[in-house]
């Protein structure tokens, strides 16, 4: 496969492991489809279930060698470091409680980390991992995929530009209404972990969703929220994590925001969305229509700029891969990030220099940044909604 | 004309006066069309401005009679109370820190007011008209005239029948972007005094848009608000008011909410929009597309529910005019609260009893609890963004 | 009530009469509520019903003068115009095949018309009222109500301009869905006469909603039609007229265009709506959303014209009320016809000349094309779908 | 890779070859993405260019051996037929002309096909197709992949649910703007071809995207065309094919319906759009907002059916992969023709027995009618605009 020594060939094809994503899991599909969209990757091994019995049928059912199947992610970090075609890089796709320990066991066993978010539980586990990754020299990614649609890109773009003049107010909302009802209770596979603090940490519905909100934010604003206000909320009786944050955010520079993050809001499936008011110009993003960004410089019409079309920027055309009118998505954003750290794997690989933060994938910064979001807005929270400083 | 004498026959229209609306005034004109659409109306006195010659052409533009123009609203009040066909109402349409004066010269001199809002620029002096109300038993509206659109009224229907359960959340915003630069310093009419303290009184963006929002929220909800926290922001150097509020709401019974006005977010003209979510269901109203109100039963697809169409209810269809897709906007909604105020003139005149709360237009109730939005707002901000109660 | 002889003083009402209209009528009260918007006219005079009891009780229920009340359209004509204060205009709002005579006695009485469209049931009657109108100088207008929508006129404008080029394609359509059941067969008053070819006409849908489509295409394109060819269905069993017609437009020029209207489309309430596309641009209006005009100038992004906000242009502001982002709708669009009109009339009673094309309001020439317009559809459906020239 | 021996095992994925789609191509990349997305292919063996540098080259891009690299592709037909591991199905994705020919060759070598629309230049060549196919009993599939959307087959189970009644108005369109200037002068490789009758066939627009329209209006409403009237445009000048069809169908049972393709219409990237209407609901559904169904059951509010969502039945369901409000698109639909032909070639290199029509993939036989189609709206322009009869 591949036949990297030709000149102008493809480079062969990352081994990837995954960790987490057997039967019934959502996300690791959504990571296996992300992975294979753009061909950079070949799932070769996985732990997908610590069930010995489960994890084996998953990998079969994906395809995978049955001695490339693991149960304990431990024993597949070090048997695929052993190997001389051990996988490069793993896809962590557990309950966020995994993360932080199968994270440490595969950097030490030298291989790259994609994960997901939030990247861990708590500040200090992700600390630990910054120590690790530092160390090391690994690279680690978190799959904010959000921040990698082509109009998110084409709002970071225009704020950089100057388009939007001095950001004054930011408005950032991600509301659900899958958890409207106590669904845990019915030992859904999905909302019993998203609502257990034991798996899912400090946070529910503001670590769950939250986090995405508040990345995409600063993200595109290039702003940093220095303190923040929240009302944290727990409107299903017996849940035992929060389901719905409202906060305020006060951003480096002056900017003021509100982010709003709900799994109890009735109408809404996946309803993020970002707007962005400076002194010259303003803009609106909607993740459930994610190919239009609406861009209004004061004064003119708002403009509706397309991806793939008219007025769509270097930034999101280096991100799209159908022309304008040809729906990408979910998936397609979340294919970004893979294939953005992709060409940092194969830069490493091949001993290149690369600048990767031009790449604009989430790295573990990002990922203990979200975390700090997260124990901020608890903390205000479980203060009765107090501004309480978040750490840089 | 008119001949109420006959059976059946149209009663003579109220005879209205009004004060402010002169040259130049925006709000004016929009209560002078709102007093005609539906004909209970016919305007034959004012005092458009306090500058006598400026109040003598505005009035004879509108086809005003020379003598029943005035400068000074005390001397007409006075003058038209001794006319046996003097006005039965007033409307007050000045900027905020004359309302009050007005609104009392008229109560005194027995005539009802309908006054735009914020009705004072104090909550002393609101409890001032207050007192005077319910000593001379007139009748005194506020013109919140957003929560008079039909699909307001099928919200609030909607809430009040319990289909959307136990409300939890509320999101209402009011987004403008004209005051996005220092448009005060042009001496553009409209900026200039709603920029001035001393004729907006405490509050700028949250005075002039703000209190509508609030008195959608509470009144689509039904629930008061109790406690709030504001991040209060002006963004334009210079401005002596704000320009930007961004307020946490708690409502008796639990729910929490968000509320955001501004004046400086470009891309928005007007963009009053309501979403409550409760147990059972969610719905969003947006004031620039009036015509239709968003409802989701929990679990089931969204309906589009669409004034004077099917799913609309009673209360609705009771302030509807023309079919469904022959779209009423601003002008009729503002007319409506006309004619529910006219209703309760005309019972008065005939010595009906009448319950005007089933009429829903705002009253001197809710002016007040507008005023104390605001004095609310600005003390939150002002200590930095902590929680204030609420006064009833 | 108006002093003209001030200076500066607004010119006395027009004293407006009305044919048509009474109990159970939906469009009279349309003409009436439009009518007063701008306080152009008073109604003084009707001949609401044939029905002598009713005719009395319609006028009285609108405050109107027991002696100003007919039952024959013909004695009202007689009658007002022998009065000093006669009416000067008189709107007819019968059914269709009614118009023509009403129309022909109010003229050859000297009394200026404003009629509801299609203006007669043949081109016929159309061309008759035209001799009268050449013969008597006086003023005929037609109530193709949408073309005065704010919008509507910005879209005129830009094809005048050039913006957007030559013209190639026009997409125009108007579906309802209120007559997707036989809802003649329970009486329903609008349902009944509208499918019944001794009162409607030739046409059922065309006429009652393809005429203004018809209507909205060469207003906005400045093209006429010069053949067409249509399929003309009738899809509600034991329905005597059309119920949806999809007709094929050859314009002047070299212009294609398709025409659809409807009255069994479920889902639509009334959507008329047109679309536009040149050489370097194209456009897109919807009447259920009347405020936003899409404009796309060939390879640049879509803007969003908002009435009475950024990109607005004269012809546009002209018939502005309300800022931008408070919606004018249906009856502010009809009460422009009415105000246009005014300004013909007030200029024809003082005798100051007026270039009265330049008002835009659409006069009989406007209504025997819609005439026209039914006609050949009709003809085209009946010879199996073949192309018809439309008479210029 | 793969293990298929292991009981619950992935079965090995089809090799898959691929004709055209070489350098600067864009519909090959989207087959090659829409293969890989699901897993089903992998992607062995290409002929992807004429010119064998440029074969050699896009081949080793996409990570291809070398000597799985053709430059013709009769060779590669035999070639592949005589290896082992030789492919299973060819993917063919040239310009228009050379499907017939190369489908032929692949056929004759006994391999499956799947091949981009419109699948020949001539219904003769379809039908030459159609006997090797019947002769051979190989699967042939046309990748009309905007039928295997989420909510076109909800849509279509709609309609066969009887929800809408008996169907009586379509409205399809297919809008875009790319060619609204002569694009082929400047010799852009998609428009060079697309605008030459020697390569695109006789149709142009309604070839390209005409055909697509055409497809899923019947795919939907599970009803036939049986004859149908054409306006036949060229607008940009010196164009040899025509850029704009606005064609009038009659539909077996009765129905009456409109489609307008178009290559020439500013504002519209890639606006297919479907809306059927039946004698008791109508639903609407847009390509570019692929994700929600707009369905009125007469005499109810709309309902907005999503993705993934309350109120999407079996037919979506089985083509989901992500939660409602988590987009698929344009490559998730395509993605799913490769999917659904992949279940057939599974079944069938397993011997086992599978109701392939359940599938929904578009066949040969759609690809045929989608020929006719061409050329009957062609003999009909030509005509001047007649109704001729489309062969079934």
């Amino acid at each position: 496969m591949g036949s990297s020594s030709e000149p102008g060939a493809k480079p062969p094809r990352i081994r990837l492991g995954m960790v987490g994503g057997g039967e019934g899991a959502f996300i690791g599909a959504v990571h296996r489809m992300a992975a294979r969209l753009d061909d950079h990757y070949t799932l070769v091994a996985g732990a997908l279930s610590a069930t010995p019995e489960k994890a084996l049928r998953s990998g079969l059912a994906l395809g995978l060698a049955p001695d490339r199947l693991y149960s304990d992610f431990r024993a597949m970090a070090q048997a695929e470091a052993a190997r001389p075609d051990g996988i490069e890089a793993v896809a962590i796709v557990t309950p966020n409680h995994l993360h932080a320990p199968a994270a440490q066991a595969f950097l030490e066993a030298g291989i790259h980390v994609i994960c997901d978010k939030p990247v861990t539980t708590t500040s200090a586990e992700a600390l630990a991992l910054q120590a690790t990754v530092e160390r090391s020299g690994l690279l680690f990614a978190v799959t904010h995929n959000y921040s990698a649609n082509a109009m998110v890109r084409q709002a970071r773009e225009l704020v950089r530009s100057g388009a939007l003049g001095e950001i004054r107010v930011v408005q950032v909302e991600y509301p659900q209404d899958w958890l409207a009802e106590p669904l845990e209770a019915t030992a859904q596979k999905q909302a019993d972990w998203r609502t257990d603090p034991a798996r899912s940490g400090a946070g529910g519905c503001v670590g769950d969703i939250g986090t995405h909100a508040f990345q995409l934010a600063e993200f595109v604003t290039g702003l940093q929220v220095h303190s923040l206000l929240a009302e944290v909320s727990t409107f299903v009786p017996g849940r035992r994590l929060d389901d719905d944050v409202q906060v305020l955010l006060r951003f480096a520079g002056g900017a003021r925001g509100t982010l709003w993050a709900s799994q109890v809001a009735p109408g809404h499936r996946n309803g993020l969305a970002l707007r962005v008011y400076g002194s010259r110009g303003g803009l609106a993003w909607r993740q459930e229509q994610p190919e239009d960004l609406l861009y209004t410089p004061l004064g003119e019409p708002t403009r509706v700029i397309g991806r793939g079309a008219a007025g769509a920027g270097a930034a999101a055309q280096q991100v799209t891969r159908t022309p304008g009118g040809h729906p990408e998505g979910y998936l397609e954003a979340f294919a970004t990030v893979y294939s953005e750290v992709a060409q940092a794997l194969y830069a490493r690989r091949e001993g290149r220099r690369l600048d990767e933060a031009a790449l604009n994938f989430p790295t573990l910064a990002d990922g203990l940044r979200g975390v700090r979001f997260i124990e901020t807005v608890v903390a205000s929270g479980r203060a009765g909604g107090q501004w309480v400083a978040l750490p840089r």
